[in-house]
């Protein structure tokens, strides 16, 4: 759309800005766009000057003060500040905003029954562990045990085997392994699928936790007067050769936070998953002995779509 | 103005995106524009609603892809982490995008004959040392001298005693003092005018220099093919009680950087300025003998809007 054009009707605070004014306002915009054409990787053009279209519309539609723009300055880099391996604030700042899950969104158009898509998130490491179908995630951490099963298939519904099923969740308390200062390395894993496309794993019912929120996201949200929490969840990414990866979560029917709202809109009505409570001594699928220990149980089946791992 | 209604015609990459992805896309962003409706701050509200608007609109417009957007979250990471208390990536980044320079076109519109502001840049310090008129902000730097001089006025012309006038300025090198890691302070001061409204001082030719290119802001200007270098320039920021704040640089005529384009969009046919050069020997305004060194001599005569200081 362009923005030039429709900018001239007015804008969003209702300010009337006169026709000098503007021209003022236009030629810097065509200025700029103008320096991006020397770029001869078209893409990273149109990228340049489409970001420079709405940056500048942002700034003349609200009128941006001086002040304002020096708390963005100001905003970024204490985000910048904060981040570090473990840490990710533009990526949770992302997030909130709802530019991740646009970004999915555009990425992951709905084909026909595939498993839909949700945000990433700032948790997921690399080389988790390896566990047997039927293994155990939880490494140690707080919460109620979980059964967690179901099956890999492609849209048609063959089996897919030996998908790499990499799963990942907060314990009890709401924390991520990556966010205790001790290195453990718990809540998280990754199994393959076997011959029949099946897996299973034991975790633990999700819980909702807040997103990290002591940094400037954080702040940014209680100003606005938004809940940091995100609706319970455990993450999953799927990567089978031939078909199109899945990042995701399943969600947990029947938890508050659904209502209020999920912190990073990553929530889609097919990914909440019913959770069965299973009462102590409820015999386990593998008969593993949970003592006086109640569990639950979910299932998800995941369909993944034609494309490139 | 609505993006989302303006979308709906199609999106800058030309691709079509059906009806019920466009609507998936849509239903998020409304989602999101939703969460910030609990704000009690309507300024607050605006702001994060119009930000919303315009990012998720770029992000739909480009089609922006699951890579592209890491390479968005490792630029801003990079930004942060090169940024300190003396390089400020994101200020940088501002300004190459001309946000900063369409920030300052928004609030400090045009009035009569008030002279122009223009970018305030990041090496600007509190407390630069007190110079008498007529004295040197060089402290040692290197470079041509040049004598600085004119008249603060407000826009009736009357003149405007004891303003406050920040000076700073890099080196024929092209470095600003807190760029170098000694800690030492040149080529910045400030004084004040005198009864008559007048300002002169020593200073050093203004000469053209890259904004600092080698963090990821530079990276960027090298990927598209667009110079990093800023036009010649010195840097002035004007207070007086009562009448509008000046942050602006003169520039120098014939400088050929102003053809091939200042990299942060920072000059105004206004505040372009002659420099004269004066040869070896010539009487200095001031008496001092400058011995066998060249000189040169600009005169800018600044007038204040009224307004708040
Ligand atoms: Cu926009
Ligand atoms: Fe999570
Ligand atoms: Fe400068």
């Amino acid at each position: 759309m362009n923005h030039i054009a429709a900018g001239k009707a007015g804008n969003a605070s209702g300010e009337s800005v006169g026709g000098q004014q503007r021209r003022v306002e236009e030629d810097l915009t065509a200025r700029v766009l103008a320096s991006f054409e020397t770029c001869t990787d078209p893409r990273l053009k149109q990228l340049m000057q489409s970001l420079t279209r709405h940056l500048h519309a942002f700034i003349r539609d609200v009128r941006l003060t001086e002040a304002e723009w020096e708390a963005a300055i100001g905003f970024l880099t204490a985000a910048g500040h904060i981040t570090d391996d473990k840490r990710q604030e533009f990526v949770l700042l992302s997030d909130v905003l709802g530019a991740s899950m646009q970004t999915i969104a555009v990425n992951n158009e709905a084909q026909g029954n595939a498993t839909e898509a949700t945000v990433f998130g700032p948790f997921f490491v690399e080389d988790a562990p390896a566990i047997p179908i039927g293994g155990d995630i939880a490494g140690g951490a707080a919460g109620q045990p979980c059964w967690f099963e179901g099956t890999v298939t492609d849209a048609a519904g063959t089996p897919v085997p030996n998908a790499r099923i990499e799963i990942w969740e907060a314990d009890e308390g709401g924390f991520y392994d990556v966010q205790y200062a001790d290195a453990r390395i718990a809540g998280r894993g990754h199994l393959h699928s076997d011959a029949q496309g099946n897996y299973a794993f034991w975790g633990l019912t999700p819980t909702p936790y807040p997103i990290p929120h002591d940094g400037p996201v954080g702040k940014m949200l209680e100003s606005v007067g938004r809940s940091p929490v995100r609706a319970a969840h455990l993450h999953f990414m799927v990567t089978a050769p031939g078909l199109r990866t899945l990042v995701t979560h399943i969600f947990v029917e029947g938890d508050p936070q659904l209502e209020i709202g999920d912190s990073v809109f990553g929530v889609k009505e097919s990914l909440i998953k019913g959770f069965t409570e299973q009462p102590a001594g409820t015999p386990a699928p593998d008969g593993r002995d949970l003592g006086t220990a109640a569990w639950a149980r979910t299932r998800f089946d995941i369909v993944l779509a034609p494309g490139e791992a």
